[in-house]
């Protein structure tokens, strides 16, 4: 059963890559037309596009707006693929831990390479391929969104961290998506939303989002979750992933971790809800995820304001990698994968294989 | 070893009690003169004074202020003492969950009970009973300090949450007493101070004690931890305590039970340093400690801005209770308690009945 909701996040329109800006929100709703591949660089670096499925877009869209200006210029084949490839690089450097973007781009220079024709005609199928994926994204959340409705309790309260929702992907979203699709089956589920700092995207993205669409909503601190596990008012844990490990390993918003271990500690299913795409099967272990260090001011300021001493030291990791034997399942558009991880991680991406020969 | 600190918190000044304004801090440092018992019962609602310790200070300055607007116009003993014990009981109704308040208001009206003379000569005994107990707490902390040193690693990082420091007692701190006390001890020790949402008091007040005393001190998210101590980066913890059952089971800021189980899941060393004030016999485990619910206010803005959607629901419990079997040690004025607390709580109160007969 599928929920309706109103969020297109990235889309695109006319040539451009047309998004909301998550930088403003929920104070204001805003959209901004992203028109060459280095103002998409700055659009991820600065977040007013974020969560990975939604990034992988982004290098998606960023690698069609890369060909369109360099087909303007350039006629022959190889230049014009050589010159692509490097934006391309450059794209991929923008954030390094969701392997979305790296999975989006990469995409689109095999497409491009595999594509005969001139630079023109290579600039279309881009674009067209860009829709499809666009599309496609949507319709990987709403499966996701099944087969994860099925194990949530009736009347369940869901904890999630960060957002994981229709603004963290094209739209309807995989953790959130799951909550939406639960939703539809069940009206009296309700959600806490961890606030997640430094960035504060449960409270400002999580909790626009989710009263949007007219689910119930109760923002928490992140420091809380332990205190309401331990009244049995939280059920389950879904959160988002920006990368998961062939071993079920999973790097997602710093405080995940967290969670996850407040959730084992009172035996509450924890749940990751992420594309098949987040799966990086060429890292063994989460020892292997390059952690993003992040700016001082994230943590050192609120709103532009200062929130402590000034002579105080940060050290800001954007993720933390919460180890396998603490996650309950990884909802995929393929169904829901328990442990082993390293055994049904790898039947899922034989399966893939199988069709696609 | 005793390191000398700058702060004092909250003080006897010509009859008055003169404290900090912690509601300003790091931004402005500024002394507030509190006249009356019921600006005193302000005071502590408006946590203008915070901190279990200091806040039964106030508590105690609170009944001497009582006595001297009392003594002013009522000469009859019976009336006096009738009339001190309604303005005692309206104090303790300021905060619910630190049992310091409770201890420091009930022990001025024992003492006014148990007083020969006129009002005005009890007044006297309580004003001096005030200056004997704020020194006294200073002496504890030290003590508290000296033990806790003991139990740090050399050049260890300790992670402590809210502000047990200075600011939350007369001065010198019970958990950051400890830090101090270890610092002086061994320069090369460091510290990590989470945030301690919704009210921050780590970001704006432990970081700026701290740095005041030049302990080198890195600021952190409340969901940081974990992550910290999965990369072996921090050594042992210790927190503060606003109410410890007889069996050992500890209320604290909010946030404190996340960090105990993470400390657990990773064996790092969870202490708590409060001074035996702060242990409530009378209660046997943590399911009796009332807990503050606070306003909605403090987790949907910051710095009196909106952070979150505006239908968003809010709960907002002031403290968590960590359940004893994730505490390594109870660290007090008499020694470090330790497993099996019930046995050891009562063995240290016994032991102060001792000296006390």
């Amino acid at each position: 059963m599928v929920f309706e909701s109103k969020i297109k996040t990235i889309e695109w329109v006319n040539d451009v890559s047309r998004m909301i800006d998550q930088r403003i929100l929920p104070k204001e709703f805003k959209l901004v037309d992203v028109k060459t591949a280095d103002e998409m660089y700055v659009a991820i670096k600065d977040m007013i596009v974020r969560g990975a499925p939604a990034i992988g877009i982004a290098g998606v869209h960023g690698v069609a707006l890369a060909a369109i200006e360099l087909s303007k210029t350039i006629s022959d084949k190889t230049e014009f693929l050589n010159k692509l490839k490097t934006k391309a690089e450059y794209l991929k450097s923008s954030r390094p831990t969701a392997v979305n973007l790296m999975w989006g781009v990469d995409k689109q220079i095999e497409l491009a390479c595999h594509t005969d024709g001139s630079p023109d005609e290579i600039t279309k199928v881009l674009i067209e391929n860009g829709i499809k994926l666009e599309n496609e994204d949507i319709e990987i959340n709403k499966k996701m969104g099944d087969y994860g409705a099925e194990v949530v309790p009736k009347g369940a309260t869901i904890l999630t961290h960060c957002n994981a929702g229709a603004l963290a992907t094209v739209g309807y979203g995989t953790a959130l998506g799951v909550i939406r699709s639960a939703y539809a089956k069940d009206p009296t589920i309700k959600v806490f939303a961890d606030e997640t700092r430094p960035r504060q995207q449960g409270a400002r993205l999580t909790t626009w989002e989710l009263t949007q669409d007219g689910i119930p909503t109760t923002l928490i601190t992140d420091g809380m979750c332990s205190y309401f596990m331990s009244k049995g008012m939280i059920d389950m844990v879904v959160v988002g992933a920006d990368r998961i490990a062939a071993n079920g390993d999973t790097a997602n918003k710093i405080g995940t971790y967290t969670v996850a271990i407040a959730a084992k500690y009172h035996n509450v299913p924890f749940y990751i809800a992420a594309p098949l795409s987040t799966i990086d099967i060429s890292i063994k272990s989460g020892k292997e995820i390059p952690i993003e260090e992040r700016s001082h001011e994230e943590v050192t300021h609120i709103n532009g304001d200062w929130i402590c001493a000034k002579d105080v030291n940060i050290i800001n990791p954007g993720f933390d990698v919460t180890p396998n034997e603490l996650i309950s399942g990884i909802i995929t558009e393929k169904g829901i994968l328990r442990p082993d991880y390293k055994s049904s991680i790898m039947n899922a991406f034989e399966n893939i294989s199988m069709v696609r020969n």
